[in-house]
């Protein structure tokens, strides 16, 4: 079996895979038709044109080439919920059809020396290069991230192709000497097959990315299903790589794509030429894919909820701190695998990092997310804000509750009246005791908490049930050594 | 080729091989024949019997027979000078008896699994472990150094036997996939077939530890030519060896061993059978062995000399500072190959951390090594303590030649009078641009010197031309970092 | 999170774990209660003393006190099915107890350095080195291998026990040099606190080794729940472990050990406190523990079920391949992990290796595996012999079903009247196709099939749903490539 | 230190470094001054000008700026001893400055992140694979290898960059975990600053790729000095990298270059700002340029002589065995580092593998080598033609002294009446104790010899001292594994 070995580096985290929301979407179809047809005709969306879109896309890439006979969707703009453009996506037929031309691209992937794989995984590094700013742009668009970060997830899938390539040369197997006189053991590395990939809205095509890059080398085809609210850049991303496929004479199935729902997931999930599946969501439904794939002996690579802490201490640089809080806690709205929801301050520097806190939060530009400037886009979609109102509610019967560990908000607590999804950044001061702290609201919502001690601070951290990716403030090398172990 | 990565760990560091002296002292032998028996008689010579010593000991074990042909030489007890036990040394006949068993046993021992080779180096660590006090007090008896640190080399070369166990599976090659279909490369670690190993006096065993336990379980037969002015220990080591090496019915030339000056040395250097020689000495020396194997197109692993700074930031645990001064400046009396000759101090702590040290150094309590509660013995010859005093009148002269930045001696500065080598630990205030500074005096000599910035402290830290395994005192993360590099 | 990289060298492998056994056995109890004394009053007993047994014993070593309050039961001889002592398992609040303990012990253990971890299991191999003779024979009379198999068991602990101590100073992390200037990101390995091992009955401390040793230097406490019919290997194992750790004054609850059946096992994949749980046995109990694990997002190292296949090419070795097939088929009585149960011969060297094979297996000696000279022992229980002697039905029904393929019993197929639970060596021509070669009969039956290429051999190789260690037999290099992949 | 691991998977090969041949063709500059007019007015000499070559070129890149103040000397077209271009090259004064800016830039380039080093050493290879066809062109026009080795050797660094951009991503330290209780070892690689490189003229251009793309990822300046017959290519090279450089707003002295003879090789060797020099040429001026880096503590990384063999077994696949054997002692003209010198053959085959060898050897289409079809270009000077001739009259006479075991030319043997340095493919039977065998000829002459034994023909092999990277026909596995140890 091969060996991912990249994924040792990331804890669990927090992403969504919002499959009701598909659903309905489905049902919004007929009345956005028209919609559709004058999106496209604005301006702004003429970049669309250059990485493969149109108003209407298949959206299954099986056997190397485009089809779909599932659902018809409509990819929405979270900025003013209006239609951006349709897609079909891939009917159960269309898997099948698709895995069966993989499984057999398989046999062909595996045959082809790893540095020649490299050499595939190169060409796709450079294309995507070379569409950097229309991926990023159509990312922000469809996501919902501001600009900067849209194009910052393109760019981290072309660093995983560049240190992908190296790995291509390093697939090394070992030759064992054994105990036993004029006895050798080898040991070799052996492409599982195919590795499945289901991946979320929130990191649209930087998972993929992680997995896919790391796959082909080792020779694995892999199967890809994207978030089913941003089916256009699992169009336009497959697109990329087809084309490279097709310039190098290979089969397109190598690399097969399927727009879909929970259907779609559940099949990659149970289907046993599929040996290992890698899914980002969230950990209700991660347990339940892992469930899965687990009954018929194949592997998961979960990449689950988060619920991460940042800790100051009291001799931490007070700016520092308060800037690096601000882009954890309200960046990609709070939707982020690595989102801060917990800010941990020491009693001595506390009111101090909180006002600083309040004044930047007061400036945050908050709009169009391709628009330069804005620091806050909206949340993904419409559910997702009334999610945000709701766990507002949640949170204000808590304060009340634990009223005197403090606990009220202390900025933001608003949905903002728009056509789009936009909220206000919000901070709360609450116990770290009370259960809202302890659930995940994804969305630019901060927890703020007092500790006294490193002791308590890192209990406090290590309270929640979710995955962490804390990180903490200080100048103390005993206090960071204690702090990684 | 064998790599033995251990080597990687360690800078250059400086050591002695002292062999007109061993010269001299063979001139001494027939005064010296008395004493011998004398000191063998007294109680406390007693434990020498327990690991196989006697007055009168063959100095080469060759082709698993102990011989010696060469000159009688006599091992002296550095704090009396007086003889402990006479040693034939090897004469170039017997070097090359034993280098040709020793080149057929390379036959043999290549051809035992390596986990069969980790083994027997497991048995020696054990057989050391039986040992540890006995050989322990030889060591602080024969070299000079206290009784803790005696025994704690002695456990260095048992520690690195169970590490080199752990090694002998995992001496793996690798099989790496090409850029040719069908095609792979195999690749192998093959024993080179004999190490030499040439220590010095300082550390008479560990260092033979280091390079022996990882060229055994590497497949490789080890040559051994310890320090002329400590052959007991090469000898009682040797036995320990031999022993695991008989029982287990394995031919003793696996591991030769010859006591010996600097004619085996040029002899081993001038080896072809020998493609790699570690040698440990002076700078000079360690130059010309090197030029000698690489003309026979050789490789070498040198262990020369060192300058080591210990840099005292100015938000420094002082207290913690001074204690680790005097143990890195003071033990095995300044003749350690990582013996710190340069305290550099930020001119705001300058006087706190000069005042401190002074006050540890009155307390140092100077006598035999073997008596609890010394800390400095004496240095390992009288050449040595006469090399001190010369010293000592250099940095005087050099002193008054560079007056306006300081430069006097604080403390100590006098060898002292008795029938052994001993001396003061010594303190000398002094510009980090006198020439003396850039020299090695082998002796528990510290020059004390003040910076301002980090920056300069280390570039004081860098001027010297010999090696470094310098080190510093400071709480700040980022001049950590800045310091490692 | 701490990686155990052993892991990844084994495949998928078949153990038993027969829970329902061990309450049959707890209502024999009574009857048996006379035996017991019986046994240890016989000379061939006496050496159990030497290891800590007695005729009854506490089955529970809990905060490093030896307790018991679950169920008596009686560990029976399966050479004669006599008593060969009684020992009273855990009850539930003995593990309680002893998990409140090992969760206390933790927080000590992953404090102590790795290196010192790696002496405590220095010693343990020592210790177990100390008693490898009587050790080994435990395992040959309660498991039922043979001798040489027993001993070899126990050896197998003693090389882990090496290779950890060496892996004790090797567990580095990384400092990785990030793409932002004056930034570094430092990854440290921390110990996991506790892992579970739960083992089978067919290697009852070598599976131990495995896990414990490497949890142990990684600086996890170990809780291990040994098989209900193997009580008396995992109390002399764990005295063996407890003796070291009261020695160095260590806790003892360290090292956790538990007899008892489902119920523990059911605890300790159900303990939040235990984030590693490994587990050996039975693909079916694997899949629910590992279900029950997961839902607590713990981890689980899985060793289930085998079906290994030796393929003979036509230009083998033919005495070398039927010599090797003898050993895996029926040594350890066909019980192995490793077992080989299917033989495939390329058709033109078919009968030549048949007749060889059916020549040696008739000089197969059955017996008292204690005796030298024996080559196969009994099956572990009664029940086991049980399900051979059905299972043969089932194979002669299928082999009628299947007969234009042959399907025959050429050898064996009985088991042997006798107190004990012998059976025949046993050798079935059969096609590939017949169900019962999909299934496991854990007993010493090879089924014998014909191919004609090497692609139907890895075909037929890889026909079966449980995990794979299988063989070939070649001269060839490119057969050799093609077979590792 | 940095480690360039990358050497340790080569053998120590054989190049030419022919200094004396720079002096006298500076002598000839005058006289084929108008020749190179007329060269680059020719059509096939186009292509010179899209890398940036015009008739006259500076040879110098020293600081970011081209220049050359040395002796003007004129680059040869090996196939006819035509001028192609005149390279005015570095005088000691160019070297001095050009080090000195080097030694600052070394300084910016250490501070930059390694992964973005990676981005541009990736820049570097795609501007190479650019400008493919004709940089391999001009390899092929200025060494004289044939076209597809000219492309090969260029593509040869395309490769080395993209794998050193995955390095850049992987040059971690380490965190040792000590065994004092609260302690930690941090263990970093820093960059030496700037590692020297001397080329030879056999492969020009792709022995600086191995060195300097490991150098640049790891943080080093390149210093480098091509061969004096080469300087085309050497200017060619720089000229792509500097373009890069230039491009990302960096100091070109990062990437220093000099065309120059012996007295530049002695700059390096002796400069103490260049901690680490890589030469690859003759064994002779490799032990100089050591002994010099040595006596500045320096370190060297050499790749010297080799003494090929390639030894034909009686299992072995003849018509595959032919095909090699002319490939590799034919291809580059014999002038390759790893060209086979000896071929052993087994008695049972040896007429007919010689058989079926003269037979290809006929067929060998000699001439130009930038032909299509072609398969032996010339040698790269007069010189090395009338070294071949001298060689074939020492091989004559040395065949006469040990006549009794054969000794002949059986095919080629003389110089090619031409205009270029044109010589027969030649095969001599010969004893492997002739002393001529074990020197080297640098041309396209085999040495047939006959064997009995795998024994005899490992010890044939070895009898040589030149490196090794010898090479094995046979189907056998147990051979295969004796070969490689």
């Amino acid at each position: 079996m091969i060996r991912l070995s990249l994924y040792i580096y990331r804890n669990p985290i927090l992403h969504f895979v919002s499959s009701p929301i598909s659903t309905s979407l489905s049902l919004l179809t007929l009345s956005l038709q028209f919609e559709v047809q004058m999106s496209f005709a604005k301006k702004e969306y003429e970049f669309l044109k250059e990485i493969g879109l149109g108003p209407h896309n298949l959206g299954c890439y099986a056997s190397g080439v485009w089809r779909g006979n599932g659902p018809v969707i409509t990819s929405i703009n979270p900025s003013n919920n209006q239609a951006i453009a349709e897609v079909t996506e891939a009917s159960t037929e269309d898997y099948e059809e698709g895995m069966k031309a993989c499984f057999e691209a398989a046999k062909t992937w595996m045959q082809i020396p790893a540095p020649k794989r490299g050499e595939i995984v190169r060409q796709i590094g450079d294309a995507l290069r070379a569409k950097l700013q229309q991926l990023g742009r159509l990312v922000s668009l469809e996501m919902g991230k501001i600009l900067a970060e849209g194009i910052g997830e393109v760019q981290e899938i072309i660093d995983m192709c560049d240190f992908a390539v190296g790995l291509s040369r390093q697939l090394n197997g070992s030759i064992i000497p054994s105990e036993r006189p004029n006895h050798m053991m080898l040991e070799m590395w052996n492409p599982l097959g195919i590795v499945g990939v289901i991946t979320a809205f929130n990191f649209p095509c930087a998972v993929l990315g992680w997995n896919a890059c790391l796959a082909l080398v080792c020779g694995d085809c892999v199967v890809w299903k994207g978030a089913p609210t941003t089916p256009l850049i699992t169009i336009a991303m497959t697109k990329i790589v087809a084309g490279v496929l097709e310039k190098n004479n290979l089969p397109g199935a190598i690399f097969t794509s399927f727009c879909g729902g929970a259907e779609i997931g559940q099949a990659i999930a149970k289907d046993t030429r599929i040996p290992l599946v890698s899914f980002t969501g969230s950990s209700k439904v991660g347990l339940m894919v892992q469930k899965t794939v687990n009954e018929r002996f194949g592997k998961c690579l979960l990449e689950l909820s988060g619920n991460n802490a940042i800790i100051v201490m009291d001799d931490a640089d007070i700016q520092l701190a308060a800037r690096s809080v601000l882009f954890a806690a309200v960046g990609t709205a709070g939707q982020r695998c690595t989102t801060c929801r917990r800010l941990l301050l020491h009693e001595s520097i506390y009111q101090r990092v909180l006002d600083q806190l309040l004044e930047v939060y007061k400036q945050v530009k908050i709009g169009d997310p391709l628009l330069s400037g804005t620091l806050l886009g909206p949340l993904h979609t419409r559910a997702a804000r009334e999610n945000f109102e709701k766990g507002i509610e949640i949170i204000k019967s808590q304060a009340l509750a634990v009223s005197k560990n403090g606990g009220k908000i202390l900025t933001g607590g608003s949905a903002i009246e728009s056509e789009g999804n936009f909220v206000q950044p919000t901070i709360v001061e609450i116990s770290p005791n009370a259960d809202v702290v302890k659930e995940e609201l994804f969305a630019p919502v901060l927890y703020v908490m007092k500790f006294q001690t490193l002791k308590e601070a890192i209990e406090i951290n290590n309270s929640v049930p979710q995955g962490l990716s804390s990180s903490m403030f200080t100048h103390k090398p005993e206090v960071i050594f204690k702090w990684i172990g």
